[in-house]
């Protein structure tokens, strides 16, 4: 990551803690929905709002209220998928997920909290006219929603213990962690006020890196260095999980990846005309050989 | 309720149909949150919108989707406060409740896809300008985030087993119940561009009205027929529940109730020079006497 954008990151993760302390009314629902956000985390959501921003040649400041948003909403999904009635998880990150901490209830509501305050922050935001900051509002909660990454979750959840396409299994893809990749570059695109057909090349481009992300994940899950990745590797092949690399074998995982990086990369230049796309280039690269 | 109203909930309640039979990507989380909107409900706060639209002399279809998204964040909340990592109840209104019959991984999901949605509801709707927009989900996102409902849901949690004082009873059912009776009227009150002091007083009986619905129903569990209020008599007791019967007895509760309609009466002889006042001294009288 470039440090310049990676101190916006920071001023993100500043902006959500100090929307949460600024909460009058319980202290417990502040420290739940504080420990997670504090719980770390990559920020690819938030630092992809500020990249883009970058290559219009934008001020990265116009982008923190819909990066806070969006990585609240990344977090509080986080919280609600390692619930005993989900995924069940102890750990995330090496840290006890929060319903280990606070107990089940807690955890239930302080996802619920991340999710209601991210609209809030969006809303709130004067610094962006009115009509900039309902379309941020449309775009994240699409995102989101039954048509984005919850209805994604469901898809996962429907299909455990099934054997199911390779198509299937994009769709699931497409939605479950996809639709939050796209979503920070469409924020980043409306606060640009973006042309038409700048909007639908970037949005391409965010769709690619958002399946790219995905084998990426599937990769690492084979050949991840456990003290980086933070999870036990193997544990796809384990539940008998289809993965990219289960389909493609481990090379044609990794040969899809760089075909759809060359795809990925032919947006950019087809953008290049209209935005500095040195950023998002780098972000790509980024993508495609994190270790994490 | 007044008939003409009253087809307004419906039309809000289609509107929330309609809204969620538009997902595209998983069917169970369609029928899973559509199921607890059609388990039914006494839907008073699109009915507050609506009545409050209409002492304006306005179209009460102006705030059809503010009823439609608060319905659907109260809704929610039933959901989720109905987990067994919360109350673990089996039924609602007679029904069996969301996870008993989708489980409960999916009934947290469907309650996470109502709160998300009703933000899409809201600011999708291109019959209001923008601006009133954004205000819609600044004033939803408040009475339903940390410094609301979850807040009061929170305090709540945390008072159980302990002994409370009346106050701290007060201020859980100012922000677990009261801030979400409170939105519709407010809501409302912006999309008629309500001037401050108007719109000062609306507020100031939305409070009353959402500390009288509380007492009412501490009175209901003592005196209500089951038959009608749907819950078993007399529950409030048994869990040692701190409640305006318990503290004032049941005749010190009624006439806590006479009281505040008394106060809240007088704010809508105030507001009468400026608005018709009619249906809201009609909401007062229904809230007061309510038998469910």
């Amino acid at each position: 990551m470039n440090e310049e954008l990676k101190h916006y990151n920071d001023r993100a993760e500043n902006l959500i803690l100090n929307h949460l302390e600024s909460g009058n009314v319980s202290k417990m629902i502040k420290d739940a929905s504080i420990y997670s956000i504090q719980a770390g985390g990559k920020r690819f959501r938030p630092y992809l709002v500020f990249a883009t921003l970058k290559s219009f040649g934008l001020d990265p400041a116009a982008g923190l209220s819909a990066a806070g948003a969006i990585e609240m909403i990344h977090t509080y999904s986080l919280i609600h998928d390692d619930l005993p009635a989900m995924d069940d998880d102890n750990y995330r990150r090496g840290q006890l997920t929060n319903h280990k901490v606070h107990g089940e209830a807690v955890a239930i509501l302080a996802g619920d909290n991340l999710l209601t305050e991210s609209f809030n922050v969006l809303a709130e935001d004067e610094s962006l006219p009115a009509d900039i900051r309902i379309q941020l509002v449309q775009v994240v909660s699409r995102a989101a929603g039954q048509s984005g990454m919850i209805g994604g979750q469901m898809l996962d959840i429907e299909a455990e213990g099934k054997n199911i396409t390779m198509d299937e299994l994009v769709m699931i893809h497409r939605h479950k962690t996809g639709k939050l990749i796209v979503a920070p570059i469409e924020s980043a695109a409306i606060i640009a006020a973006a042309d038409d057909e700048t909007k639908a090349l970037l949005l391409r481009f965010a769709e690619y890196l958002g399946i790219l992300f995905q084998i990426r994940d599937d990769i690492l899950d084979v050949e991840g260095d456990m003290s980086v990745t933070g999870k036990l590797s193997g544990s796809d092949a384990r539940k008998e999980k289809v993965t990219y690399v289960s389909t493609y074998g481990l090379n044609g995982a990794k040969e899809q990846l760089e075909l759809l990086k060359d795809d990925a990369e032919e947006i950019l230049e087809n953008l290049s005309s209209k935005l500095d796309t040195d950023e998002l280039y780098s972000v790509l690269q980024m993508f495609a050989v994190r270790e994490q």
